[in-house]
């Protein structure tokens, strides 16, 4: 063993439930848990050991939903909104996502990492270890890669674990022609998958995005380079998104507020997260809410992600996040927990080297100075951790 | 000059906006500010000179309705209630405010400045120069004196001032007479007065608390001796209590959510600060706004607050706090602004020492590393604090 943990309380979040542990530790080889469970039949001390004093571990937090590189912020739209302008105002002032791909096209990949890494950092400083980042707001070839470029260094410059997702078909660009620009996506998936710069490819299917055919395009081209695929679907009204991109082996769908019965049949049959980020549902003010019993009734998995974009939710605490799911969508503590873990890996596809404490994975740790888990989705705005760990140390 | 800020933007919130001066600095002697204003025509350099390289500086952060110190946690109750928990089963479990009253009794006036201080630094991480603490879980002299106490003995730890504020009349004790509980409260205030271990006096009207008529005795104690006073009012329906403490020259009238035109105007006439907590009003669900366009076109002056509490507002983010006053209750970035500074300095009766950028006043400074400051208004879990000044340094 190089490192032990011990004389600590574990949430392995193995199996359906919190997989508590009440007297455990964690021991680690090189980057990966060699042992997590109990101390009782666990391994001897040996290598390094810290002993954590009865504090709880979880697995290193995972936020698998944002748009966490970006140019500029919307600060000024939030402030003109809320002193009454009208949505043309605010255009003619230059708000709105295109003002965000204005921002991020003119921003070098130096200029987009560096601002986002206070970001970053604010997800690193709450035992955050992996963190999804999608292009999107460049909207050319150029463009998009300098994002998920971005994104990729990221990771060489902070020690946490970064999956870059494609979202070429998040906006339609000003004056082009949209079909045009969906073959110019499918046509941008290959070369990015093997310039190894996308692991996963996303689209915006909702009136105001793309249309449930225009994504398929999409996806089958995704299919075709080798890569997974998520949907933003059902945000602001039923298209049937998430049945297509569940139909087509989705590793998500995510937003969820208009989603109906055949969507969530759909998700269960193929075992589809539903990745819900309340963030976005407090931001700008939604009413509808996701169909939680549903999907749970239906026993489709549930992952919770900050969302983090400068438009709709400008979020960068995954424990917050976990108190909007529990406050406003009435998830259970257990299922915020798993939703911020487990569930997020999985909606990565993940699961098996990240998300639970368990032998052979990455030993990624979130160590807490609480009670109990449930204070972690309780507070607002307090920070309990006492020290994080990516790929053991 | 002992020191001098300088190549700073500042939001002096004085006047009725925000106070801005694009190119300014701030001057302290000793703990108090000696200049505030532009740059130029302003003093020399002299003492040590700081180069905020064009860092916004606002007033210290101000939180004027706080509940920081108490007993235990609620958490466990958190996670019963989201697993479908009724009522009576949280109350067989020990939930409640009563379970609040239970663990800040057991607790030493030590254990109760200890288990505070994560929630206080909290704040003070976030650029707060200023805190409100009630009592109001001990509900005997004995356990009351000691939150006090234990309210006093924060700022004698951390670098930061305390208002304390005598909430005797918050609930009544199980097994003791209402009407006799609130001698015992009158009778308390005159002797926490004299002791100095009180600022003010709060109660709490509503069906679950004190009648008007019971509210009014414990005020005209307060009045006899020479304390200002305060009142959680219309949180749950409306009784009227906002009215006669305005009627009486109340500092504030905090919640509001049910207050009336008659309430208003009385604010109004009075002066009395509308205190309004966006964190209790999402966390408990609520779905009644309080009467912001009413109180703004009536001049009511609005703060915003924590209500820093285990039971209803687990909140220690006063940067939160000003996010849901505009999201949730359409709160302006200037009111937001104001609600944590100049309103609430007026709240705590203490306008004429804290709460603006001004010559004479205290030398509580945050300073921010935000482009404009919407910013602090419009993010969510990110701290933007490049130095927060207390009293000078
Ligand atoms: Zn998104
Ligand atoms: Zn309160």
């Amino acid at each position: 063993m190089d490192r032990l943990w011990t004389n600590a309380r574990l949430a392995t979040m193995t199996g359906s439930g919190l997989g508590l542990v009440e007297d455990g530790c964690v021991a680690a080889i090189g980057e990966r848990i060699a042992y997590a469970g109990p101390r009782v039949g666990g391994p001897p001390s040996a290598g390094e050991v810290i002993d954590c004093g009865g504090a709880w571990i979880t697995p290193g937090l995972i936020d698998c939903h944002t748009h966490l590189v970006h140019g500029g912020d919307r600060a000024q739209e939030f402030e003109l909104r809320l002193a009454g302008a009208s949505y043309e105002e605010i255009a003619r002032a230059g708000g709105g996502i295109l003002s965000t791909v204005t921002a991020t096209r003119a921003a070098s990949e130096d200029e987009l990492v560096a601002s986002a890494l206070p970001r970053l950092d604010a997800l690193i400083a709450e035992g955050v270890t992996t963190v999804e980042i999608k292009s999107g707001y460049g909207l050319t070839p150029e463009h998009e890669a300098k994002m998920l470029r971005a994104g990729r260094a990221l990771a060489d410059v902070r020690r946490v674990s970064v999956a870059t997702t494609y979202l070429g078909a998040h906006a339609v660009p000003p004056g082009v022609d949209v079909d045009a620009y969906i073959d110019e996506v499918c046509a941008q998936i290959a070369p990015l998958a093997a310039a190894g710069l996308a692991d996963a490819v996303d689209a915006f299917c909702e009136g105001i995005g793309f249309s449930r055919a225009q994504v398929v395009r999409v996806f089958e081209a995704a299919r075709a380079a080798g890569l997974p695929i998520k949907l933003h679907a059902e945000q602001l009204s039923n298209l049937h998104g998430a049945q297509a991109a569940a139909e087509m082996g989705a590793l998500s769908a995510d937003h969820l507020e208009y989603l109906d019965a055949d969507g969530i049949a759909a998700m269960a049959a193929a075992g589809t997260v539903a990745v819900l980020l309340p963030g976005a549902y407090y931001f700008v003010r939604e009413t509808k809410l996701p169909p939680v019993d549903a999907l749970r009734a239906a026993g489709v998995p549930i992952a919770i992600a900050t969302d983090c974009n400068p438009g709709t939710s400008p979020l960068t605490s995954l424990l917050l996040a976990m108190n909007m799911g529990a406050t406003l969508f009435r998830l259970t503590v257990d299922e915020c927990l798993a939703g911020v873990t487990r569930e997020a890996a999985r909606a990565l596809g993940r699961l098996d080297s990240i998300g639970t404490l368990e032998a052979g994975k990455y030993c990624d740790l979130a160590i807490w100075d609480v009670e109990r888990p449930a204070e972690l989705v309780y507070r607002m705005g307090l920070n309990p951790i006492r020290s994080r760990i990516w790929r053991g140390e």
